[in-house]
Order: structure tokens, then C-alpha cells, then sequence
């Protein structure tokens, strides 16, 4: 089982309208609702992945209630038959080698830790005119250190039946700054490997309790080490502690800097769409490779198909399967020869 | 009792945000959360004027459940107490003559039919630099023919207990152009006198079904009339069946065109700030005058007070009621001499 954890989820809302014009009136044209926030949708793409995954983090009040009900539709809901094979007409990428099968979709676990407060909404305003999109984020509820407590208890006894564990995305009002150091903490003392997606101070605090991975993008690690070098950036985030950093880089794909060798994932072509949870569905590659054994390389490829796919996804936070199929063969993995 | 049925419920929103840049990613600041749509905003200024209020219309899904308990706790999150007079210090007029005094608030009961759908929510993003407002709007939710019959079914059982009724707002999705007009007649026949507050084609349909009065703004009126002189435009509502029509012109104050007169109403003076609400405080004014008798001036005072102090007021769709009580009696009414 891997484990993800998710301190600020989110009923993550996306709006269409016509066209979006500051300060004048505008009726929603289309809604969508999906359960959110980074660690839920790493285990969405797990469970695609055919990883059993169980999710924990908080939830609370009436939107909490509805994130858990999306929830626990979502193994169904995400699911393709097994043997329904890739829908090579409908990708947008050609003359791809013979591709490879998804497993059935894996289940998901609810064990979010309910809290008092409201869970947060965020609201995507997607312009149907130029495709662009506004996003609005809730800060999220105010978690007591009770309610903190009873996370701790929770994680702790979640570690003992983990393969690993993705920490990921904001801190809710109320959360300590080196809330993530300490589960980082706990579960290198589980001997769980550990993944670490997070921002700014918290992510500062969290790389110095040496997580085994971070996937930090270009502005993450640009905040965290002042360099705007890719290279250069990522040694540096690896020597403040993390054992492996893999830097997601957009379209230029993924540098990885580990303790067995550097190397340089790309796509074998740009591709053009939404970017929103390509980061999320980097991570899920990088921790079902980790779980499955597979070198870094394939690894990497994984995790840089995945979010080709994600991107190339018609609705956001979501993977093209065929796609990633097709694409999975064709990444490209360089090493660099100089010493990490 | 005064009944207020609003077919379209809204749980209202409203996020702060330091300043709304299209395609950007936004860290909403501060939330308010209202129970909203046009007959529940009257309702709340119902109460607020001493006017005991039964809520019927549309609720459903986790939206109406949280829009249902904000209702709930209303009469008493709006309460000032009875005896706390004006405060005249935080009060924007100067130079008022002797205030009057509101009474204690009196109970909005909850007569809302349950549907399978969701409620809509509705977002209004403040940008906190500029003060302005984009608003975005949820359609709402499907309604059923079997719920469309409960809603018929309520609101006769409820014409018998009411001293007038307001009909407020837009249609959901799956309810009929005509269902206003249905029930502008069901309140003739109950011999209960219908306020109605709508636009397009449903305010065309329910004038032709004789409402007691309407109250469009100048541009409902000019979608309906064609006209927008506002003498001209009024005049020709009323000829298509509505007994009364007070238009709203903004800041210049209300035109009545009345079986008993025409008159025209002014604020003492223009003023700044938010119109959201503005239009449902004027219905409260009018309805809660017929139902106490007062007459067409007396009526008109109280609507342009409520929807100037409505103005005034810091939160959206609340009145400000020292504002409101100063304002009262230094409200300019006008009697045309020419024929309605």
C-alpha cells in the first residue's frame, strides 16, 4: 500500500464561462466537482497505476462531507476496463512503438482525519473563449493542535502497513511550519521511503529531516536555493538534505540528481494543454516506480509520461491513458556523466 | 405573515482577494458565506423591519443543507437589540431630523421544498484594491415536475396564511416560463396580493396574469417596454397587466405608476457604494407599507430609505440602519398631476 497525505485537501470546483471579464456578471456555464488537494490526486493516478493507495489529511464540514462522498466513488469512476486496450485514434501521438497495458484501477482508502472547520474550496474559472484559467484558493480551516494530534496517531499507525509515503501540497491555518519535518521524521523511523512535494518554508524545514525524494518544479527550487540553473539548483537542494531530487522542468521534462547518478528525462515532443496536477502525477510515477523496483531511469520515464498525459488530459488533474501508453516507450533518458 | 417564494436559492459567497488578475492564481483572504437569492435577501429585511416571514421555494443537495442551517440561525445573527436607537456617530447622513426607531427583528420561518438537486452557490470576488465586484453564478439545479408539484402544493397551503406574497428571482433549470404566472393567479384567486420581482420572458408572462405590482429596474424595463423613459416605459408595463409598477431607477430614486396616482421618490442625496441587495430592500419596503397600510408616498419613503441604507451598507444586501432611520423621513416624494 502507499500512502499519501494531504494537510490542506480541497473540493477542487471548475467553472466554465463564456468568457470571464473582470468586474461584470458572469453564469457559469458548466461545473465540475472533484475531491483535490496534491495528495489525492497522486492517488488517483496510483490507483490508475494499479497501486493500492490510502489517503489521509483532514476534512471537515459540509464540504468535507462531499469531498469524501467524490472520494469514495473514485476507483469506479476512474476506471477503464482491463482489456480495453489504447484508443490509438484518439491520441494525439503517432507512430508510437507497441504500447503498454494499464492493470485495473486499485482501490483508494479514506483515512482523513475529520476536523471542525470547513474544508476549502478552490474554484478554477476556465475562460471557454481563450482557454485560460483563473484559479481562486480558500486558505482552508483552522486545525486545532488536538486535531493535529490525532493526525500523528493516525500516520503513525498508517506507516506500519505503508510501501511509502508522498507528503504533499500547503499546511492549513493552525499547522506548525515544520509540521512535514516531523512526518518526515516518523517515517524514516519507520524505515518507509518518503516523498516531500511541498513549497517555501515548510518544504525549507522539511528537506532538513532528509526525506528520500523531493520533486520540486523550477519556481520551488529557484525559491529554496536562489539559482534559476536547473543543475546547479538541484545539487544545492540535495545537499540541504533530501537523498534524491527530481526536478520537474515543464516542457524540458525532468532532472534527477541521486545518490546512483544524474540524468535527464525529456518528452519526445512539446505538447500543448492544461499543466494543472502534471506535478501530481509526476510524483505518483517517481513513488509506484520506487514501490515496483525499477531503476531511475524507468522511473523517470514513467513519471515524465504520466505527465505529458496529464497535460494532453481534456480535463484538468486527469491523465490521457492511451497517451501515456504510447508515450511511456518513447521518453528519452540521458545520464550526465559528471558526479551528482 | 408575509410569504416570499424564491424559486432559484443561492448559497451566497463572498471572496476577498487583494486584487483579481485574469489567469492568475488567487489566495482568497477573507470568505463570507450567506443564505441567498432574491425573496430570502427580502425576507431578512421582512424580519428586520418587525414583519414575521415564511421562506418558500428551492433547497437541496449539501449546498441547501448549509444554506438551510444559515437560514436557520438568521433572525438572531441580524438582531440588534430593540433598544439600542441609532447610532448616529457611525451614520454617513448628517443633519437628520428625529429618527424613528426599527422594532426587534421577527422569525423567518423555513418553508422551503426539498429537491434532489443541488442548490446553486453564487460567487461574488471582491477585489479588495479597487472595491469592485466579478460575480459568478452558479444555473442551479434541475427540477423535477414532481418537485415543481410539491412547490404548487406548499405555496397553496401557505397563500392561506399570508398577508401578501413577493415572487422573487430567476427560474431554475426545468421550470416552465409560465410558472410565475401560475402563481400570480393562484395568489388573485387566494385573494392574497402578489408582489412580483423577475425579468425576461418570466416577467412578461406573469404581468400578463395581473400581479398587484412589479418592481423592475430601468433595464428590465426596457427589455420588456422597449422604452427607456422611464415615465413612458412604466406607463406601458402597466398597461400589460400589472395594477402597480414601481420602477427602480438607481440613484434617482423610484417612479410609481399607481391605479391611485403616479408619484416619483429621491433619496436626499446621491450616494456611494454597493447596489447588491438594493432592489430586494425596496420590495421589503413596499410589501411590509401594503401590509401595514400606509400609503403610496408613505410606501416609497420606506423602499428608497431601505434601498439607499442598503447602499450604504459595508456588507452586500445588508441595510444600514441608523441610515436607514435617518433617511426615513427626509426621503422627497413628488405626486404627478398627469393622469397614470
Amino acid at each position: 500500500m502507499i500512502l499519501t497525505v494531504t494537510l490542506n485537501t480541497a473540493l477542487d470546483l471548475t467553472y466554465g464561462v463564456p468568457e470571464l471579464v473582470p468586474h461584470a456578471s458572469h453564469r457559469v456555464s458548466d461545473i465540475s466537482e472533484r475531491p483535490g488537494g496534491k495528495g489525492l490526486n497522486v492517488a488517483r493516478v496510483l490507483s490508475a497505476l494499479g497501486h493500492e493507495t490510502v489517503v489521509t489529511g483532514f476534512a471537515g464540514g459540509s464540504t468535507g462531507a462531499v469531498l469524501r462522498e467524490l472520494l469514495a466513488d473514485l476507483p469506479s469512476r476512474d476506471a477503464v476496463p482491463a482489456d480495453s486496450g489504447p484508443a490509438a485514434d484518439s491520441s494525439p501521438v503517432a507512430d508510437a512503438p507497441a504500447p503498454v497495458s494499464l492493470p485495473a484501477p486499485a482501490p483508494i482508502t479514506d483515512a482523513l482525519v475529520t476536523v471542525a472547520g470547513n474544508t476549502r474550496r478552490t474554484i478554477a474559472v476556465v475562460d471557454r473563449t481563450t482557454g485560460d484559467t483563473t484559479q481562486l484558493n480558500e486558505p482552508g480551516p483552522l486545525v486545532s493542535a488536538d486535531e493535529w494530534s490525532a493526525l500523528l496517531a493516525r500516520y503513525e499507525e498508517l506507516l506500519t502497513g505503508a510501501d511509502a509515503v508522498a507528503l504533499c501540497g500547503s499546511l492549513p491555518p493552525g499547522i506548525h511550519v515544520g509540521a512535514y519535518a516531523e512526518l518526515v521524521r516518523s517515517a524514516r523511523a519507520a524505515g518507509v521511503p518518503v516523498l516531500l512535494d511541498t513549497s517555501g518554508e515548510p518544504l525549507r524545514r522539511g528537506i532538513a529531516a532528509r526525506p528520500d525524494l523531493i520533486k520540486p518544479n523550477a519556481d520551488e527550487l529557484a525559491q529554496l536555493t536562489g539559482s534559476r540553473d536547473p543543475l546547479r539548483a538541484t545539487r544545492d537542494a540535495r545537499r540541504r538534505g533530501a537523498h534524491a531530487v527530481v526536478a520537474s522542468l515543464g516542457p524540458d521534462g525532468m532532472l534527477a540528481v541521486t545518490p546512483d547518478g544524474v540524468w535527464q528525462a525529456s518528452p519526445p515532443a512539446k505538447v500543448l494543454g492544461n499543466p494543472t496536477g502534471a506535478g501530481d502525477s509526476a510524483v505518483a510515477g517517481l513513488l509506484s516506480g520506487l514501490v515496483e523496483g525499477l531503476g531511475w531511469p524507468d522511473r523517470l520515464r514513467r513519471a515524465v509520461a504520466l505527465s505529458t498525459a496529464t497535460v494532453l488530459s481534456p480535463t484538468a488533474g486527469d491523465f490521457d491513458r492511451a497517451a501515456y501508453e504510447e508515450l511511456l516507450p518513447r521518453v528519452g533518458v540521458e545520464e550526465h556523466t559528471t558526479a551528482a
